[in-house]
């Protein structure tokens, strides 16, 4: 099981980046994630809908409590918290692949000094400031292997088929 | 010599999504980003400032005809274009890997069939909707091997030290 949690989603400013969050989480083999900050049922309409189209069973949850749900969670899941300041990816990704249940925390602008206390690894992928778009994709497909962009999704309602030019699609 | 292009930038609805798209670029060891679309000096000011306070040489330039640049640009570099409907990366990267001068094309909503039929690669990071900003990090991991996470920048005003818990930032 790896669950997804972003951090302090807020409205509108990170309506587009949290749902590219949540796409990046569906599409590289996360199973669910959750958010926090403010509740958002259009978010959770988007990617509700590109589910039911693209298939598969990823979940998308809001909490309000992000630090007791993280608390409560740390009995079953190794938390990993992306981060610019933690430590080199290549040197936690490891130790990190032999965990099974896992929840990647990801951030916004501001992340409480609890969430760099509470989790397991604070991994850094790179030290410079880019997205946690980019910091989810290139952490899971490093988790996962590369596999993970071969992943199929059950009861798809549309499916690409890659082809050199153009666009294949099966409906 | 590498570089993004980033096309059909929109006002306001890509503001966000076009930075992350720019900090990628330059954080995964792109040289420079173009854009097309909407001209945004905004943008442009936000990731100047970014490249004065973290260093390197980063360029970023706004294009009115993006079909006219990518055709005159293929002279000389390699066209590769993220697509979701494209050819799996897997396949794909070693060929690209070979290239030196590269343009890698990431679009917006709506790409012109133009650009599938003039990319010399059309290359899908997994062919589920996820995000430009996370397709284009995962080439650009690909194709610099990881190695670009390790990336000094020159000139850097500020620099993080990686570490276990909290944040260790060099002024």
């Amino acid at each position: 099981m790896l669950l997804v949690f972003r951090l302090g989603h807020r409205l509108p400013r990170d309506e587009r980046i949290s749902t590219h969050v949540a796409l990046v989480a569906r599409a590289f083999g996360a199973d669910g994630m959750c958010y926090s900050g403010e509740e958002d049922r259009g978010l959770e309409e988007s990617v509700k809908k590109i589910c039911e189209r693209w298939g598969g069973n990823f979940s998308i949850n809001y909490e309000p409590n992000p630090m007791k749900f993280l608390k409560n969670a740390k009995k079953k899941f190794t938390l990993v918290h992306l981060t610019m300041y933690g430590m080199p990816l290549h040197k936690k990704i490891n130790k990190v692949k032999k965990e099974k249940n896992i929840i990647v925390v990801v951030g916004s602008e501001k992340v409480p000094s609890e969430v760099y206390n509470i989790a397991d690894h604070n991994v850094a992928v790179g030290s410079q400031p880019h997205s946690e778009v980019s910091a989810l994709a290139v952490f899971l497909h490093e988790y996962f292997k590369g596999k993970e962009l071969d992943k199929k999704f059950k009861n798809a309602k549309i499916e690409i088929e890659p082809c050199e030019r153009g666009k294949k699609v099966i409906i």
